[in-house]
């Protein structure tokens, strides 16, 4: 049998620099676990329009089609924000979410215990956190038509059109189930049903789907409320469904919760391929961070733990994702910190190849 | 002259009760300041479904635009789930704002010093937060067309429509402009231009009424970063606009960040009317409790500062919302609390009249 296949796209920013500790990683579980992958490198974002005038060439996005399981960095940068809006590196992105079918996007928001002081948020509000938001990724108003700046009269509209169907609700829905299954079985469901009709389309199905887990207690929350709940008390949440757009900023929500985004990972999941893996494409929550990008400073833990997410999503390596997970538990409870870490004076900040070598120091 | 005329529309849950206490603050004002009111009451929301059948009668309507100024409680209760979407207490609410055009909705979100403890965020990123809001209120996704659930082949797909012209983002735009040069002159707009379009067309037209108030720092955030600075470092904010279904989420993270959701009131204005008063509506930013109603548990002080708020913005007496305010402060100093506001064991908390007499009292 050949070994599993990883595409790589670095991207823009802070992307190659925390890609590269990955990539220390994945050899280090092919030299000393028996797993091998065979890793191909690609452009994605802003560099793949440098190179070829488009954010996702042709060529690799058949490429991101065919592996086992894709790696993204991070996109878009200062550089790109004249682009127009179908050359902007985010297109590349999203296009990748769109055509790979990518549906279930999990962000876990996770407190880490040697972290919990670095929240904004009171200790005990926080200490032990650890929720999974199942967000939809490739509908809603992300891609609904019709879109545009239209004229109208004498002035200009612009629209954006928000659409769910009622299959794509369930498979998002269906996904949150299972996952709520193998955690707390507490599945809280969020939108605007109050106030758009997608919305209430949205609740009926979730509620539907729920009644094939009838061990999972769901409750649906109006997502300002679910904003509210987050910020006064997030334990009281185990895995949350929402659509693309509440999702995107609800999950944003979530993980500053936590106070490091820099350790925070996800991954988007689709319909199983032929070899019963999902399709599948692993990425850190946080962004491409011009401001710190070629100096060595960025944090290459939420790039690595989407790595351990790959190794238990895609390759059903709970267990090596576990002692992935574990290694990095040694080194934050150690004092090894990158500079977004550094709640306390005095203590110097690693960088980000030492903290990939710390890492592997511990594995 | 005649008096100013107010219409109140205590609405459900814990609306009566609150406003209840607002009364009597009203009735103080008259007595001891020389500012009499035209007070009028009628029905929104459940209340008005259970006497009319729908959530707001067209007489209800009618007199909305009439008068100088709307009090608004709460609206919504368990009772009206299964309402059809059309006869939704929220509905009643909804055709307020639209009616009346009142398109500019101020949130502000401000800590109070004596429950600074309160938060779930530490007292040094909350203490002395003072942000604005401004969120849009008749346009976007809340009222765009076309929406609905609609078959589609063989299964139904919910569908609504964000729509901003460039009139409308411009007067919400201008209006946050107009805020922040009497506050500190720095204002942030949140959207996603990276995603929607609508987004884009939203930061061009801000730029371009920014070009009018040269002192003016602005700055463009996307909103899901938006979240998420709130959520890290408030206090960099001091006016905020961005639209209807952002600003709804975003205000509500942020007024949790105070940790007194019970204090926290809101003012939704539209053009000037004839009189030179903007159309005018104002209401607590809390919903209508519907777990604590009719128990005089409620606190009244976020309804009692949405008056104040009136006497600001309609009737142009910032002095005394400004001793309205300052009673509020000396209560909440004065260790005076409502169940809500207890974050310590063994302080007995007061009713929802007793905070309101206690108001009094120090007025
Ligand atoms: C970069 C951007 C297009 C993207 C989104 O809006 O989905 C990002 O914010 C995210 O959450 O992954
Ligand atoms: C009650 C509801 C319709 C309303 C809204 O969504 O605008 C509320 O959440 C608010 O923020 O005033």
């Amino acid at each position: 049998m050949s070994n599993p296949s990883l595409l790589i796209l670095p991207g823009d920013g802070i992307g190659p620099e925390v890609m590269a500790e990955v990539r220390k990683i994945i050899d280090w579980f092919g030299a000393n676990r028996g797993l091998q992958f065979d890793v191909s490198e690609d452009l994605v974002g802003g560099a793949a329009y440098d190179a070829h005038g488009k954010p996702l060439s042709d060529e690799t996005m058949a490429k991101a089609q065919e592996v086992d399981a894709v790696l993204l960095g991070a996109v878009g940068g200062p550089k790109y924000d004249d682009l127009d809006f179908s050359l902007k590196p985010e297109r590349g992105l999203l296009r990748l979410r769109k055509e790979m079918d990518l549906y279930s996007n999990l962000r876990p928001a996770q407190c880490f215990d040697a972290l919990a002081d670095f929240s904004s948020l009171k200790k005990d509000v926080v200490a032990g956190l650890d929720i999974m938001i199942v967000r939809e990724l490739t509908s809603g108003v992300y891609f609904g038509e019709p879109r545009g700046i239209f004229e109208e009269g004498n002035e200009r509209v612009g629209i954006n059109t928000q659409r769910y169907t009622e299959s794509e609700i369930e498979r998002a829905a269906r996904s949150a189930f299972e996952l709520a299954m193998r955690r707390n079985k507490k599945l809280c469901s969020m939108e605007k049903a109050n106030v758009m009709e997608s919305g209430i389309l949205w609740r009926e199905v979730v509620t539907r789907v729920g009644q094939e887990y009838p061990e999972v207690e769901l409750s649906h929350m109006y997502a300002d409320n679910g904003a509210m709940q987050l910020v006064r008390a997030p334990k009281q949440f185990d895995v949350i469904v929402t659509d693309n757009l509440f999702g995107d900023v609800l999950s944003d929500c979530a993980a500053m919760l936590t106070g490091s985004l820099g350790m925070l990972p996800s991954a988007s999941l689709g319909a199983p391929m032929a070899n019963g893996r999902p399709k599948a494409m692993y990425e850190p929550v946080h962004g491409s961070a011009p401001d710190i990008t070629g100096q060595g400073k960025a944090n290459p833990i939420a790039c690595i733990l989407s790595f351990a997410m790959a190794l238990r999503y895609s390759f059903d390596q709970g267990d090596e994702a576990g002692r992935l997970e574990a290694a990095i538990e040694k080194v934050l409870a150690d004092g090894v910190r990158t500079a977004d870490l550094l709640a306390e004076e005095g203590v110097q900040p690693v960088s980000t190849s030492e903290m990939g070598d710390a890492i592997l120091a511990a594995l």
